[in-house]
């Protein structure tokens, strides 16, 4: 069967969606951060995914990009400030129910957890998965793969160690709760 | 006259390079950067520029840009991790050799610098103004503005207030010597 070229492209687009699988934890995130921002509470924000420009015209002076490629981020996809500290988090998200793909976290990204963690910095993951949002401590991640040979963390590592984001209307994840919870009880 | 249209890209290039005025005082930062991370003293990173992205298309699963054009950050444009302390700020660089324009920093950084000194963060600015670079601390650029009315900002204030970063092999700008100054003395 002959499909037009327009029902291809849609086909294309579907076969690569599951790189979009963090699209939607992504836009929570980005709507909680811009709601914490609205109303005061910390400075976070997501950074512009990196690109490689490959050609430039101009139109009126301004610089408009004919084609370039998307680049890997050197640091996890999220910083900023709270009450005074340095934070730095990326989101992950899997389909999987009994465990969680290692294969989802890039080198560079466990070099940089555990630089921020040797810095002074509050660094994390934000893990859904089963329709759960975890907060994993970037030491209990560390402490999980320094101590393991296993391709993925087990659910039950997750259950146990991780916190329960709770889901709401405003901000859709409040992730700062459990930061506040994890980071700064007793200040 | 005509010229042929290689030499007239030039030219539009030429007519718009007072916007990568800054490009050499980012060099300088970018490699002072990559020393301190390389040193592990620091990290520090420039953020990537936001695109809006108008078409894309796809070569063997790759998303390729095709069409996109430059947006405005919206925050500074350094951020990172110091001495366990968050600290994020930009670079000016001017021609002119008597004041610093105030047109050179937007309302939203202005903006941006309140609210880091605001949650506790370290905030300033890097200006290179007659061959010296300066760091302006963001309570002594703000204590400015909030106290005149003038469109800029005098070279004698800078030369009071602002702090002379030295000049080396590596790091290019050892701002951090003076970070240590400022923020950290005592300590």
């Amino acid at each position: 069967m002959q499909y037009p070229n327009n029902i291809k492209k849609c086909f294309t687009k579907l076969s690569v969606s599951h790189s979009n699988r963090g699209m939607n934890l992504e836009n929570a995130l980005n709507s909680s951060n811009n709601y914490y921002l609205k109303k005061d509470y910390a400075l976070i924000y997501k950074k512009p995914t990196p690109i490689g420009v490959v050609d430039v015209s101009y139109n009126n002076h301004k610089k408009i990009i004919e084609k370039a490629y998307f680049k890997e981020q050197s640091t996890l996809d999220y910083n900023g400030l709270y009450r005074g500290k340095y934070i730095e988090f990326d989101a992950k998200e899997t389909l999987n129910k009994t465990s969680f793909p290692l294969s989802n976290i890039q080198e560079h990204q466990t070099n940089q957890i555990r630089n921020v963690i040797k810095h002074g910095g509050i660094v994390f993951l934000i893990i859904r998965m089963n329709n759960i949002n975890y907060l994993l401590t970037g030491e209990d991640y560390i402490s999980y793969i320094d101590t393991t040979n296993r391709k993925s963390i087990s659910y039950k590592y997750i259950q146990e160690k991780a916190h329960i984001i709770k889901e709401s209307y405003q901000p859709q994840l409040d992730y700062l709760k459990v930061v506040d919870k994890v980071y700064f009880e007793g200040e």
